[in-house]
């Protein structure tokens, strides 16, 4: 990936918030959001992270501070939904990036105070007073299954007699989800209903999930599509995407395990998925690209799965956490526990690859498309994205600190989920958080 | 469900072509498309088909031919997608089916020609004048798995040594399908590259689809949806339906089978679902509706898919064939061929069943939300829905009847599903044709 001045860490803003050392969002980062203030009275539209503001696109027009492909860029960002503006491609990405970085950068030393600056402190919105909507009208959603130390992991604990699917180190394996369902941050997420067998029986009861987990994902917006019948190649794959965001894919364990047989998962995924509201360009991310190695003695990968730069800078080093809250913690001020803290660098498939393995058989993919990574798992133990395997499927519940423990997720439990990226010499890009709470089931009438 | 007026075969309308025998389109069926004139000087809007007409909506309300509720109704449908009507429910469905039923139909003996017939006339375009759109914005698209012959018959042919899974006969197994790739009858269909495994092999390759089939299916229509959380219970599912239409779920069977376990069918799937224009209401159905049995020595239904209406009259007795014209047919002008009979009465699970079961977790469907029923087989061998099961696998290949045979489906082959009811003493019900064609693969680079 090419660094250009838009990744120099050197560069400060004159918006002072947007330089505090651990800000998720300095001028380097620039995040994309659908906001309005709170209230209800306003549209949504577009906006930019920067520091403890959003950036209005829309006000940013309406005072003149853009040109050309810039300004074209942000007329599409001021609707409801980020999907124009990402069928706009790349240049236009790119274009509106580099002129609010520009906007917003400090003067240099010595130079008198940029003359707009009072118009541009009129295009600034506190985050405290905003609420966002889903970034995006969202088409179609894909979760995929691209982290080999959580597939180990899960075939290990629940069926144990069998091996890793043959075909996962093959091709980045996936199944469509479900788009309905689809919540921000700060998603109430009620307790599913559902079939299960218990141990040792034949006939299924119906009841409310007892094996309620998260799975820390990212989720990997569609900046541009392809036409049917049109696969994009590898090589290319990346200018299709726009940015990425936290993705919490919410799972019944128990319901998974009696319904997924042939045809994959369904009630046991489709009850909710939540996903953060900033979605990270891919060009902020430049600066954390990781080679991405396949060792010797495994399956390389077929040829519209391979390049040169997939090997070299495939992988993303984002570090992610998971902490959960729960209602004692929170109703006695106690701190929330850190349950994993893994990186995105230790996936086995990249997102170029998904992209090109999703569109070889012709699938066409549209502007707004949601990707999730699957499980982001690492190879150490405390590094897994998912309780049942931080649990051995319950088998050994975690400390929360406070005395409590869990197996799985219990009714009022907060799941937050935190991703950054950090490297000597690069600003800090933040993800922001990705919360979501466990309602009780409804009751069984 | 109950009979009144709109179901009465000896009411005729004064549209003569709505009066021939083997009409799809009678008066008593009035089945939703949305449409335009040839050429896309128009907008699309919705129509109601009647005999070789369609009906335009937007022209009765143009007209004033409309008042109250069914007066609403057209308003919301003079739009490019049903699905503002849709949300209206049932309520507002019966209104404007039973005032076109009352605008078209003839006059009783004796009476004199009933005024408004020539405003009546300038909203009829002739179906030979127009083009279709998809009749939904489609948010979600799911595909069931509800023919016991079907499941039966792909186990003995692909798993010999394994049994129906378990969960078939509890649940009505389903899976997320792709939106995106949802075409209307005439879609071109591109056959898919993809990887498959050969048989003997541990390396796969990445080639065209050598075993391109179809699946006969049901589309069924969601018109009103329930919020998150809230599951629809199976004495409620029919009022959220609106309608049926015919699908074909074009499946690639060889990648099936090597990227299927353990998320089911993704790339096997995601080219391609055509489904037929005109949408045929629960209503207009209603005359033909069936006991669902289950026999005394298998699974009951648990109680949230058991219901007495669901049990005296939860199937519909629709029947269904499946025409294949190749391209050397078509070039000499020879007759398609019928390669399956069989009826949707057979299937294992209703369409309530569906609807309560996709729901029972809390996840919202939406107002023009698609769910395909799964392939639909009878039970016995002539009445399979797929290639794979008419051909054992690829092992007895159908005749065409000009000489030409099919284990697969070849480059240039159309695909004719054709769906309607019959019952003595009753209008037909037809739904029309889906029509698909597959076009060879892409060249691989």
């Amino acid at each position: 990936m090419n660094l250009d001045r838009t990744h120099d860490a050197a560069v400060k803003s004159w918006l002072a918030s947007a330089n505090q050392p651990h800000c998720d969002f300095p001028l380097q980062n620039l995040p994309y959001a659908i906001f309005r203030r709170k209230g209800g009275a306003e549209e949504f539209r577009a906006g930019i992270a920067l520091g403890d503001q959003v950036i209005d696109l829309a006000a940013l027009v309406r005072e003149r501070c853009l040109s050309g492909l810039a300004l074209q860029a942000a007329v599409a960002c001021a609707q409801p939904s980020l999907n124009a503006f990402f069928a706009m491609g790349p240049d236009a990405w790119r274009a509106l990036r580099h002129a609010v970085f520009a906007l917003f950068e400090a003067p240099a030393a010595g130079a008198s105070t940029m003359a707009d600056t009072p118009a541009l402190e009129t295009c600034l919105v506190a985050q405290t007073d905003v609420e966002y909507n889903l970034p995006a009208s969202i088409g179609d959603y894909t979760d995929f299954y691209t982290s080999i130390d959580h597939a180990r992991n899960i075939v290990k604990l629940l069926r144990p007699d069998s091996a890793l699917s043959p075909n996962f180190q093959w091709m980045p394996l996936a199944y469509h989800g479900r788009v309905s369902s689809i919540g921000l941050s700060g998603q109430q997420v009620r307790r599913p209903l559902g079939q299960r067998l218990a141990a040792g029986h034949s006939v299924p009861e119906v009841s409310a999930c007892a094996r309620l987990d998260y799975e820390l994902e990212l989720g990997i917006f569609i900046g541009v599509g392809n036409q049917e019948g049109e696969p994009i190649p590898v090589t290319h794959a990346e200018r299709h995407v726009f940015g990425l965001c936290l993705l919490n894919d919410w799972s019944a364990r128990d319901i998974q395990m009696w319904e997924s047989t042939p045809l994959g998962p369904f009630l046991a995924k489709n009850f909710a998925t939540t996903i953060s509201p900033w979605i990270v360009t891919m060009e902020a991310l430049a600066p954390f690209r990781h080679a991405w190695e396949r060792p010797a003695d495994e399956p390389q990968p077929l040829a519209y799965l391979d390049a040169p730069a997939n090997r070299s800078e495939g992988g993303i080093d984002i570090q992610l956490e998971v902490w959960l809250m729960s209602e004692l913690q929170r109703k006695s001020d106690a701190h929330a526990a850190r349950l994993s803290r893994t990186s995105f660098r230790h996936q086995y498939w990249t997102v170029a690859q998904m992209v090109a393995h999703h569109t070889v058989g012709g699938c066409n993919l549209r502007s707004g498309d949601l990707l999730g990574s699957g499980t982001i798992s690492g190879p150490t133990a405390a590094e897994a994205g998912a309780l049942i395997e931080l649990t051995a499927a319950g088998k050994t519940p975690v400390a929360l600190g406070n005395g409590e423990t869990r197996a799985f997720l219990e009714d009022g439990d907060t799941v937050v989920m935190k991703g950054w990226c950090e490297r000597p010499g690069f600003a800090r890009i933040g993800f922001g958080e990705n919360r979501g709470k466990v309602l009780p089931a409804r009751v069984v009438s």
